[in-house]
């Protein structure tokens, strides 16, 4: 074929691949679920590179809080902690294994063009540890206060949804088939409560999130030393102090202990995350289950479209929910794997720890967002749900015609006669009161018992009771 | 070779397999972790059966409790709930695919031989999963309580090693080298930090293990369809009375809604036993590495033996320990991975959490006994970790002389001689204190400085406060 | 209410749980997909135990073939290698943390009893991983077979359907939406393919499954110290031809090396395994969604029944295999993960194997034989396909109409034409072939574009193509 | 504290984080283990955008080499495909919930401002999965290419590093305690056989990654339509041949079916991934393990520095890859559960592929430069296993005296007295020799007995079998 390239590609990365300034960057392409979100965005390594320059500064105006470093130099490294290049840190990691050992590098010299009696200030008792654990503390806080606010918008759209169909009678499913009738505003109320779990879940996690502090192996004698060489005598319970100092400079909490092996607050996170996209991916699936072609119950307020086919409105946000709910508890996984870690400081397991923490941020960040979108655009069709509800022709409601029959026939007999009818109902495709035959029953009552609309039992109480449940309020913020 | 069997074997399953009466059986065999455990007995396929029993005579006493089944078949189904064969259940239950379909029809025979006239009442109004939830729950309880009881006692064993050991010095190691000294105390409250934070994560778990009930698709209306049957005009709120009676019989919680879909309580339940698995792999990886031959700190109570080797004492309990922490992960995914549940029950999702959840409460059941037997029998050896501390010699303690020597030398200038004597130490392999050569300290001060004993910061006071902690209480349990 | 218990059931597991002679066994209760079949009793304890047996057997008698031992020891281990109790053995493991150290005890008192001459030769040289790796490699091979005749039975059920319903029509759908006709055909060939790529991935492994035997550390110098005491001068090579004779035995494949901690023959299963789970995963999904009340185009050949819906038939194999592929996957990554095991036997990793291969196996091996089953049974439903065919009135040609205008009208006016119709389709609820208005087309053209039936492209010579392909056969199986 | 901040950092995401170009980007800052490998170039966002514009314009190339385009428009699109912005396109493919829509825009615009005739071209007949699955295998291809040359690499370091130390002794371990002597080439070999387990696994999986392409369900039916439109007939294979043609411009391999829900390859992928990362775990693994300060029988060629620590020399390298080993099973686990894929395409299964591949072959890749690195700068330090060897003062071989004295004293005495002998050693502090007291054997023979280097029973000749094997070559691939 002349004019076009010959060579098969597979061989080939082109230049432009390597050559571009962040070629290798990971910018979204392959995450539609979280790419331009509010959680990616406080989640990029932007964010976790301000985060550990604010831990940094944070941990030297704490020092300075307790007499332990000059005011003058805490202001220096807060000024002066900003303005790395998170590329750049990336590649010199490698020598140490992380990315604290080059960021202190950089800090130290950055002080040191203000104020060069801070610079020794900078990063002074710490382990490159207390700084990634705190500033990945911070990152968590941020995105969860985010995905606790979608979460709440969610919860708030699906109250108005499951009020408005409180009684909208539909067909409950089970193992794929109609068992008997339930209603669409049960099965929002469901949804909702299950948002609401993963709320109040994420607001106790978020809560206790620590500062870390221990030094180079949890004692933080470091900083008694330090004391000791400046001169003071200092108490022994200094590292607890500092801890306290710490945590009111970050905003974050005063953990018991330094937790460098003690990995509570990652795991904590880990299962708060899983729960929260399981719990998404629940009503994820009830929208793609309810939006298949032949059953079209519900509808995306705006489906994604085809390049090839005019005709398809794809369920894409419940799509991208459900493929975050499949991939966040493997992360969980691997972070509860993190706790049996050795010594004062692991040798992988706290490694293993940081990109599937924040992968588990992002796809939660993104599937809460979706999340907001889906339940407050989502388009619900009662006309095909009452259609679908009589697909089986009234096998529906044989539950309730056995528990009729029952008490005037013998629960035998019943069950006999409606397995009968069920059968002819299914084979000759007639409707179930026809196939039934007589039965002891007043015509005008059967009519009623055959109406599926009447059989929703305790549905709508139900439905009052789970909506009068309101989300938990984190202790910190105001009372709406 | 006369007289012996020339067939290889791999091709046959000799008779004896498949003829013996439980041939397909797992009797613990390949669980050395938690065979012949409390929790394995409270958790094997008799226990799961007892309490779906127990879940059936309950709810037919909590129908009775509102008036809607006679007493009298209340007390028959209660007397009648025993005795069936789970090996048999098991295989019959193949055709429906959960074992409540046969073991209904099972109880409904033996109901009738009591009482004819209670028969009707057997598992009325309700459908298996409630039945199958209601029994998990009831084992869960049954197992978490046992699990709780064993880590309140290896919180106590280690409240008194971390005290008795507040100040036992040894080296803090991370990234597997000797970092700065540390002291066993810390170490041990650390664990015991972590036992507690499962123990007060189960405790809360298991408050909140609710009941199941909610009929063919959750909105309980089978128990309405009865009570009009049987002449009553059932109130709106027939369901959530119903649910409190129920959960009064059982002794668990009452739930908001039905949750066939909404599956909290599965998920926090793989949460807490994925969080307590890793707690205690802690202590494990730690006693595995400080048992090693070369380090020789710890040792357990009575290793295991060989078969070959006289010599051989191995931390047998760490290792299962371990091996649990490996495996819990794994099921708590796919319990996460089972909140996203289509439908009104879901084809794949709910019958993928029997068997995992189950694994999971015995694997943790396991390793709560052997942490608890673990910690009551550690041998701890200070005079070994002295001993391991002086490896280095003194590199351990460089941290504190570059702290020492900043004020006096400059922080570079204290780095740069640091990093000399450091290199020296280690190639030459003579004592930190004879490489370093002549600096700005007195030499009492100096040696002062390099005795790692010395050099402990807020261990002791982390580890008084980290004590000062107690286990939190169960709402039902007495004070002790 | 007199009469019955009052007493919640919660804290008591009563007595008959614990009392039952195997009250902690796992019968299959919770695993109807398993319970009973061909695997389940070849991966019992039982089974494990005659493998273990049969393991240690083999042992004395290769060592018999070097005349390492007399062949009369050789015969009496044979001879006595039987008849040991698994739930006994399984409470003595807990001692040294496996099953074959009290297993010796009782095969060398068995042993002795016939020969005491041969006694010594019992488990001589060998160590404990060598008997557990080597029954587990013959437990595989057994389950193996089983399951790789059931993915061939599976899959000449798929043929025989495919070839069936090469062109029969049904909607393509993608997610969730109906996108351009397919036929069942192709979806049947596309199940067969899966299930000839596990059946050929499983056979691959189980060819190379290998023997087991390093002694304590993998160089199998208990032999060499045993020929020496026996006063032979044993070759450098011992161990090699040692580990062939052993191969030759047991019928397994001889490693190149001692694989204690080599773990590839374990992670070779788990990803065979997995695959296999998901291949068989794949059809089940396709069933269940097709199987769904308002879908109807598939149902299994006799469905699962209820307690209280006369009406239901559920897909209950399906279900079944969907459950156990979402189990497969987290047991294959725990295996995956023991592969990073440290030293000649790790402290962990190991036994965090045996547990997750067997339960693989297990569910592997049930849903194989709900395939076979489901696969053979399947009732098709081409009225209803063609029926679903139409429900989107045309739409579901829109890509046809698109390529057959695009040169008449231009991409884009195509495109323009084809949207307004589409949406006139759907908010309408008219065919398209009405919402379509004018068009360059001759009214005959036009309607047989508008045929679903006549769109299906290649997929007639793509299942042609895909039904030529033939199961590999392992290499010791006849030629059929 | 004047002049420094005073608010906590929690609450607040300073500006600089979402105002940066890229701010949400993964640069590589929380993964040292593969930030500026090749693999990370070959797999980042501009490296998949890269292989998606391939990707079209290979298939463009396909259909004009079977007359189904003219030959200008696969040269245009060729010429055009590229300069896309991966970044914007990440924030577009939200809509459509994937990157193919938004770049078939952009990419028809850029054909089109070159030669408008083309643009009908672009794209024609595809869907969106079989340009995002093909340009997946082709970064997978060129990511595998760079993974099989660097575990070659760390193999032919293993190889020397074994042969040099066939014979070097040192303590085998096993539950962490010294059982048997071994020898370091035992070892090294056995790493190696592992590394090449994985580079022939990789092999085999890269080979026969094929392309993707089926049209929007999979019957390639709008290439039927456009040929049809365009005046053709196209014969019932046209399929077949356009996949044969598309594999030749692409030069992967040809598939039997479409795959869009036949996911083979990508769990072939999954599996052989996780395999490799375990592989090199264990290599990183015993590296950890015998770096330990009291073992200190390897370290790495380059430590990792601490800034705390002057003395430190971490093992970073083996910790990096025992972190990737702890990650990439989890991914694989995500993947094989997405073979489960419901319909022609499902709504959810596909998405969740991306990302964890991606990050597995990123793990993959970082891990293998690290082993690479590794196994070349290893230092090995035959001295102090010399030394370790004997810190059990003789225990080690104890199973060698067991068997030399069985004979002599029969079996069960000789294990008495060498139990009261292990037992005096141990406790005592003494030599086993010492320990012994008088034995039946000659002083010269037990202490040859008593030397464990003596003690290495086939050691030396499984390494010589092991290092004949060579890496499998790829069907493509020159001989050397």
């Amino acid at each position: 074929m002349p004019g076009a390239a010959a060579t098969p590609v597979t061989g080939t990365a082109t230049g432009t691949a390597s050559a571009a300034p962040y070629g290798d960057a990971d910018l979204g392409l392959l995450a539609p679920s979280w790419s331009g979100s509010a959680v990616a965005a406080l989640t990029g390594d932007a964010a976790y590179l301000r985060a550990m320059l604010d831990a940094e500064a944070a941990l030297t105006r704490a020092q300075a809080a307790l007499g332990l470093a000059p005011g003058t130099a805490a202001a220096a490294v807060t000024a002066a902690a900003h303005g790395q290049d998170p590329r750049d840190l990336a590649l010199r990691a490698r020598a140490a294994g992380n990315p604290v050992v080059p960021l202190v590098t950089g800090l130290t010299a950055a002080v040191a063009d203000r104020d060069p009696d801070a610079a020794p200030y900078v990063h002074r008792g710490a382990t490159s540890q207390d700084i990634l654990d705190t500033a990945t503390m911070l990152v968590a806080a941020r995105a969860l206060d985010t995905v606790r606010a979608d979460l709440a918008r969610t919860a708030d759209a699906l109250r108005r949804t499951a009020a408005g169909h409180r009684d909208t009678p539909m067909a409950g499913r089970t193992l794929t088939q109609h068992a008997v009738p339930t209603t669409f505003g049960l099965k929002a109320a469901g949804w909702r409560a299950l948002v609401l779990d993963a709320h109040d879940r994420l607001t106790a996690v978020r809560t206790a999130l620590p500062v870390q502090l221990g030094g180079a192996a949890g004692t933080l004698a470091a900083f008694h030393a330090h004391a000791e060489a400046d001169g003071h005598r200092p108490a022994p319970d200094l590292g607890t102090r500092l801890l306290a100092a710490y945590a009111a400079e970050t905003g974050l909490a005063e953990p018991a202990l330094p937790w460098h092996t003690l990995r509570t607050p990652v795991a904590d996170l880990a299962g708060a995350l899983a729960f929260t996209a399981g719990a998404l991916g629940k009503m994820a699936a009830d929208v793609l289950t309810l939006s298949r072609t032949e059953t079209g119950e519900l509808a995306e307020g705006s489906g994604g479209g085809s390049s090839a086919m005019p005709h398809k409105a794809n369920p894409v946000r419940a799509t991208l929910i459900a493929a975050a709910a499949r991939q966040v508890p493997a992360h969980a996984a691997v972070l509860y794997g993190s706790l049996a870690a050795e010594d004062e400081r692991p040798a992988g397991a706290w490694h293993a720890e940081w990109q599937p923490l924040r992968a588990a941020l992002r796809l939660v960040g993104g599937a809460a967002r979706d999340a907001a979108d889906l339940a407050a655009g989502l388009r619900i069709r009662p006309h095909r749900m009452r259609r679908n509800l009589a697909a089986t022709r009234g096998l529906v409601v044989t539950e309730r015609l056995a528990a009729a029959l029952a008490p005037l026939m013998g629960r035998a007999a019943a069950r006999r006669t409606l397995d009968a009818a069920a059968r002819r109902t299914a084979e000759e495709g007639i409707e179930l009161s026809e196939a039934l035959g007589p039965v002891p029953l007043p015509e005008a009552r059967l009519r009623q018992l055959l109406d599926p609309e009447g059989y929703s039992g305790s549905a709508g109480a139900l439905v009052d009771r789970a909506l009068a449940r309101r989300p938990e309020r984190h202790p910190q913020e105001p009372t709406p």
